[in-house]
């Protein structure tokens, strides 16, 4: 449960308020590359927390995130044209390049001061691992790209997505670190039926009560669960929380690898960002064509768009017949079953009325770290996480240990999941 | 007129407003018996005094109101399983009995203390003459079910519906309460033409401003309003209003007798419930036919919902030939009329700008009596409708008498319209 | 740059504010004379400076524009029925005449002083250059109309239109003050094309940063703004600007003048109204069949109604490929390009963060008039133009002038722009 002020402040990301400035320390995944427009192409719209951009690729292929606002009188950039290194608001003919700095005005003599003092509000952007990466910080403490493991392999090996979801990041976030409902939301009816994926459907059916284990790290944590199976052995998760919005839970072992981006597109709209990727070879067509349909890690949406197709107003396609006999939900798909409890609950769950138990720990670590850093980020105590990017260099896993012993001990375990050393990267 | 304080202590429903205390005190009428869902069916969703519910039937048949929200992290019950005794997020497993009880926390250790704390807020509710009435109020003072004539007759002999109304309950209601309008709103417009309903058309046509008689009754009040007629005689309507929100309009005396509700969805729309009834026999097909079809008494919905087909945003399918040469609105059917003349007001008509005249006494009526109840009760004064259900055993009724003779003093019609003695129920 | 309060100022028109109190000085024009019913024709609906109101025409042709809502109990007189002489209620078949008296009341005793003591809010209404004016003002200082020329055309010679903008009145108008962004916004794109419109065309191609003098008048000012032609000389357009939204530009020689309105619908919208006409000569079938069609000074709209058939809401249906190789925006149509800039920055831009530069002069002139005044008049000073109506009797004029010559000097342009003597109407 929390306080009306704790919910807040953990779901408020504007940028006057402090999550909003926590955030603001970072690097935000923004949108796909594939999603960014090529050179000289026309500009996009991009709302990231709760201030509306445009997404374009100058001549040279550098891309620009500007305010979608011209300086001027307010004309959206968006109907601008893109040409010659930068885009031109049709109103008055004004052109900024990707920086923000204003190439042309030609309503005002050569001379004009004005030329040097407008400028395009603009925020650094990098690609990397096939995702925009925007800062919105203060430009003389942005931090490099934090180093996750994806963004190191070659682009054959990774695919990434993004489509919308229609609450909070916080809540929609919750539901990824909430391990306990696996066993719940995602499973099957029909009990007779074996699970084909041996390793998490089976050990998820027996245990529905995890134990947890949460380890901090200097910028996130690690969130071990474990349910106990057969002959005195426990199956241990290791699900990763970085800040601000990062999750990773471990894949079955013979699928790729994956990292979640719950990032806040309003405070009642966020956009979740999907990696997957093989460390080890390149992903092949059956993968492909798979996850640009909506399959597994990914989400369903509707052709050329981010919109979901199974949503609130149409109940999620809900299937109440499906949900008799077939599936616990009677929902189609792994994400559509997740956004129906994070969206059903209202675009901001009131957390003043809820009752948390056990299975909750993940969450309540999630959210104190989150408020617990964004008050002190308030208080002028910069977060560690964007100067350390090796601590995102960390991987989700799992195995299966003796009872007796805590996974926290276990080499295999956090060998695999504790960030690289800062010299490897 | 109201002050604008007034205007608002009369309109707001929620739990924590005057309104919405006393509205608590009584019993509520929700929605069809029809339309509650059988055993172990999905939940259906209720919004009943500005309260997102859920209603379902646990596999013994009992019915269940619950608040939608699961008391654990918020998630929808609409996407609840309904099975063996209860009704189970999907999101955890939590489950919930028709009482709010948890009956099962398979994320918690067997002998966790959360299985008996956590409940899901859930409302007493009953089935009675084809309406699910629901008890949002303290649970130690849960009153009996007011004793509505119909509610003792079989149901061979009842059909009840339901509609949305897009504005206020107050407004929605103090549409019938005028009785004054009948001879305008729905008159036809060829004069020539004679209203084959006769005692009420003709009535209705020859004097269009009725004398008002209120006569106080200790949970509502008679409207009595005497129209002259030929031959020093006057046509008598006794119309009943009931706290909090019923009201009743004497048939054409071959026709069913009915009673409405004007339930608070939320502060700008509400529910309409309208019991057709006859003492005397079962419903004939015809009769049925015709109600379910929208007719005389009921409204005309889209099929399969609560929306009414004819709506503000669709202009009531007026047509203005229609307006001109055969009925005074151009809009098809009764209850479409009132509820233009309701809904165009706005969603909550401004009554600082209204002017009332002499034809507006059982509405100016109505209001003191809701709010000066209300306002007692929100002094500790419990009303007393809830406690003596027999004062709910009136009918409306109607005369037509010598001038000289005042209608209180008229056994036949006061005899029909008083309450029976507690001993009969 | 504006400070927020000072925004609020120039863009919030309801009645309690000192910029609806200004406008309230004024006549309004509200909807062409083609939009207004005919006698006896069911009323339409208005809204106007954020009043709901309805349009009709008594059985003597009289226009009456009353409060949409019934003197009674709020019901909606757009659903009214308008017959011998009045719009009556079909609630309580209440009856208003043009000017708001009750004509009948027949839910109330013949002799009721109510009779007399109930009015429908009605403002007075005017017929004139094709448009319907309504003067919302206090009664008692009720102006002649404007004095503008095409008010004293024959109808053969004046065509007049009526759309909706959605955005606020202020930042619509701007766009129209705005001449610099023409040789921009409404361009071409293949640079070796010859605009057929010599004297417009050609010369907004060549100076794109105009030189600017505001000259004062009484009700408005001339923004005078010239461009550098070849031979040491000036192009020098002089646009009007009236209080308390009216804007003329001048026309290609061989077109039609105009004068176009930008009336509040509310703060968020606004009403654009375009009348073009021809003092010489009637209108041919050629002009007309055009502009119907929104051509030109006109907008294109969704046949029947007000609503542009280029919007927001589809982006204008921008065709990028268009805006590459044939014109500057990609958008048909000049108006829609105008309704683009300003609409793109929201319903009602925040002044706050714009950036003003020398072509802004005329709209920086404007708000300064604008919010003058309306502090002005709020402190008892009523503005001049209402009561001097040949204010309005003024032209935007166009001319090419040595360099050296100040076009306030020319008696040729001042001679055209500067209204009639007041003898002279």
């Amino acid at each position: 449960m929390l306080s009306r002020e704790n919910n807040d402040l953990l779901t408020r990301t504007n940028p006057d308020t402090p999550m909003g400035k926590l955030m603001r320390c970072f690097w935000t995944p923004a949108m796909t590359e594939a999603e960014v427009p090529a050179a000289d192409e026309p500009p996009v719209r991009l709302q990231l927390l709760g201030e509306a951009l445009v997404v374009f690729r100058d001549t040279e292929g550098r891309v620009g995130v500007l305010d979608q606002q011209c300086p001027h009188r307010g004309a959206s950039l968006f109907f601008g044209r893109n040409e010659e290194g930068g885009v031109r608001c049709v109103y008055h003919g004004w052109k900024f390049g990707v920086d923000g700095q204003c190439l042309d005005m030609p309503t005002e003599a050569p001379d004009s001061p004005m030329r040097c003092k407008v400028r395009a509000r603009a925020y650094p952007a990098r690609l990397a691992g096939g995702v925009l990466w925007v800062y919105m910080g203060e430009p003389d403490k942005m931090p490099p790209l934090p180093d996750f493991e994806w963004l190191g392999l070659p682009s054959s090996h990774v695919y990434v997505s993004r489509w919308e979801q229609d609450c909070n990041y916080a809540q929609a976030m919750e539901g990824e670190l909430d391990s306990a409902h696996v066993g719940f939301l995602h499973s099957l009816v029909d009990k007779t039926s074996d699970d084909d994926r041996a390793l998490t459907g089976r050990f998820f059916k027996n245990d529905k009560a995890p134990l947890w284990k949460i380890v901090p790290s200097p910028s996130g944590f690690m969130a071990c669960n474990g349910r106990r199976v057969d002959e005195g052995q426990r199956y241990w998760r290791l699900n990763q929380f970085l800040l601000p919005f990062y999750t990773m839970i471990p894949p079955h072992p013979a699928e790729a690898r994956l990292v979640r981006m719950w990032v806040p597109m309003n405070d009642e709209r966020c956009w979740v960002l999907c990696a997957t990727f093989r460390p080890d070879r390149p992903l092949e067509d059956k993968e492909l064509t798979a996850w640009r349909n909506g399959d597994y890690a990914h989400r369903r949406v509707v052709p050329g768009t981010t919109r979901p197709t199974e949503r609130l107003d149409n109940d999620y396609l809900i299937d109440r017949q499906q949900q008799k006999t077939v599936s616990f939900t009677g929902i189609a798909g792994i994400r559509a079953q997740d956004a129906m409890v994070a969206e059903s609950a209202g675009p901001i769950v009131d957390r003043t009325r809820e009752h948390l138990g056990t299975s909750d720990r993940a969450v309540v670590a999630m959210r104190r770290l989150l408020m617990d850093t964004a008050l002190a980020c308030a208080e002028g105590q910069r977060p560690v996480g964007p100067d350390m990017p090796h601590l995102y260099s960390v991987r989700a896993t799992q195995t299966v240990l003796p009872e007796s012993l805590d996974p926290t001990e276990s080499d295999d375990l956090m060998g695999t999941a504790r960030p690289k050393e800062p010299a490897a990267t």
